[in-house]
């Protein structure tokens, strides 16, 4: 079988400005994301805000199956043009990732319509993850619950698409209360979102948090890839009666 | 009991290069819906892509309950700013109605996160509408189905958000089904798209597509609207362990 | 306008059983609410499972708009043909409420599709409910959460349909997370489920607690109501073309 | 990779009545979909109403991984008990097909949690069903709508759950739209409900219902089956404040 092409783009900023993500991501969000994903089974590539166009040329996202996208303190500098080609793709059947503070990327933004806006506080408490759809595979292997010792808090109300297929409710140490994972599907691709994943704390060394990643990039990938069809269809199936359009808008006139 | 403030908006381009269009509806599509849908509730006005602003300042907006919506030749021309401030009014609690052809207009695929296209033909064959949920209050007053003579067909697939609730869905003379009539919730605004209203045919001249327009917006008017609270709650509402970072960071790295 | 017709049925058993649900509530659960929900624009009745017919005759179900449903021990002591009636008139637009354990009555689990299972709790632990859908009517006029400082916990997974509309996420203070209020529409009905309100706590005392029940009665009151027309109609809209069965039927044997 | 076990159920009654449906299906409903669907991939068997227990003792059912069921006359003659045992595997995550007049059976009615009702004619019209939602694995394979040439109308409304996901939609000859094919997921289990085999049509000789029918016994294969776990959970992951209930009870009664 073919193997699943996964591409990780990482707007890459952080790594830059605060010695602890580097420390605790050897590599980058997407480096160290590509060595704990890495299995037989995937074909895995990174891509950052600094390479040219973003490192998500036309060609690259033809040749990937799932993009997974980390983004927090740049989202306004990912060109819109960028942002199209990525939304046409997942129209198109790319699946998609979009981690932890990506709620507030364009692409997540865009693909549910709304304005991924939640409460947050960031002092490192406890999460608790329920899992609330066991049967779904992105929780394959899961136990009921899981926890983290040290997340950023999101709190509802979480401004997302209300076909929102949730997988995953989350309890905060501090009192609150969060759809964590969710699916969505948009024309003929599908896009996962997963909480979890705050740059100056270690959810990617958490195993189950890799391995909801990993279920999510084998769930996600397209088994079927094709843009719209002509959207012109002068001709009809069926045959069409005659119609006499000077009589009728002379009679609405008149009427 | 207050009016329910309503602002129609046509891009009104057809209206200048087609006569049969003005010979059709008088006053432009704006005008003649507005006429078509004036009663003691509503408080209705009218705006165009030829006024400052598109007509929809945030004034404009800040006062509307409800905003009815025909584009077709010129979704490009609605600058993205309008459409970013008609999209936070939406969130924030607006009702929107997208007529016919605005299903390519900037803010229907913006709200509903895909690319809106369908198949299409232009013949001005026969559209029958059946209800296929009559209890729905837009679809209060209503045959089970209706028919409009003359029309331009829109056929599957149709490319809308998961959540789309159907309230109509049509049969058409050349062979073709369509989900016409579907609402959106966004944030704390809802969204309600209706197929017919080609330029060039007479559908807003019938009493059950006017009677559904009538419906939608009186169901839409808002009965919450407010913007996002503060997003940054430092505090917890329970007490939070005391961490140690070093040591977590630490272990993390070692192990 | 004419007042919303409300039924309140209460199984009526742990009054008889546990001094402390009469202390709590007097005059039963039924008595109780029907008191707190007291309301010029409100006629409401009780019934229980000591009635005839458990007090739900095709004569009261006709003149109800809103039937709330409390039960726990007796579920299966409500005949299936009382709960038959009951979900006839939920399909023809009678709104109803189902509270706290009544997640596996008869009547939820068949609206449901599910088995309607959790995981429970007794403990009278503290509960903080999250509006997650805040424009919704339901949740007219609460703050963002509120407590309630003693009740039963339930947890996730809770078997429920995947249409339900959640407006309300709990935080439990034993660690768990719940879909706390949603709505589902079934034919021309819908139901609204609230989970606070165990017998032995004083949650029904709760003035936000009330205040989401009266908004329940309000926003599920039907605006249409109707049973399914005639299914068989022998005669087309359309002309259809004459067929040659013995043609076809030979055809497909003979290939 | 092990076989998919599918049961094949067809109640089996019109075969005995009328010779028409042995001379378009040799076998039964039941034993032709047998022939029609095998492949190396799966390890078909069938039951009928004939069968003691209706040939789905727990046994038969615990070794299904997808079930296809065709009733239409005998609807009523399933017991209670049977249907119960059906329904909890479709929970734990059997598969589920029904077919056609299975709108009506027991266990779609229970599934949906609504009538199933319909409206139908039987005239031996052309159905077209489209394909609105292509990227589904249902949908592989299939051109953008195929053509039945005889066969019974349903038409809307369809009362079914909203949470149905619509990958077909009909047109039929007469004038009527349907939604001829959509998937429910209940507990750990899913469900596909086809529209199209009369008893007395050859719906079931198309080389794409067929393909559809294969599709849909490969993607409801459950990747996951479980019963519910234990639902008393006494002990609480969090510790928990100290209660004191007797001062609470009063301070209520008090106030």
């Amino acid at each position: 079988m073919d193997k699943i092409k996964v591409t990780i783009w990482n707007e890459n900023v952080h790594e830059k400005t605060n010695s602890r993500v580097l420390e605790l991501y050897p590599g980058g969000l997407h480096g160290f994301l590509a060595q704990k994903l890495a299995s037989p089974e995937l074909d895995i590539r990174t891509a950052t805000l600094d390479d040219p166009e973003c490192g998500l040329t036309e060609e690259v996202l033809a040749h990937t199956d799932v993009l997974i996208w980390w983004g927090h303190a740049a989202h306004d500098k990912v060109p819109d043009e960028i942002v199209d080609r990525v939304q046409q793709h997942v129209w198109d059947g790319m699946g998609l990732i979009t981690l932890h503070s990506a709620h507030m990327s364009k692409i997540f933004r865009r693909l549910n319509g709304t304005s991924g806006k939640l409460h947050w506080r960031e002092v490192g408490e406890r999460e608790r993850l329920w899992v609330v759809n066991p049967s779904h595979p992105i929780a394959a292997g899961l136990p009921e619950h899981f926890e983290l010792p040290y997340e950023e808090m999101y709190g509802e109300p979480f401004m997302i698409a209300e076909d929102a297929k949730v997988i995953f409710l989350s309890w905060f140490e501090g009192g609150e209360v969060f759809r964590s994972g969710f699916t969505l599907q948009r024309g003929n691709g599908r896009m996962f979102y997963f909480r979890p994943g705050h740059e100056t704390f270690p959810s990617f060394h958490d195993v189950h948090v890799i391995k909801v990643l990993g279920n999510a990039v084998r769930w996600l990938k397209p088994t079927y890839r094709a843009a719209y069809p002509k959207t012109h269809v002068p001709d009809a199936l069926e045959v069409i009666s005659p119609k006499d359009f000077e009589h009728v808008s002379a009679g609405i006139i008149r009427s």
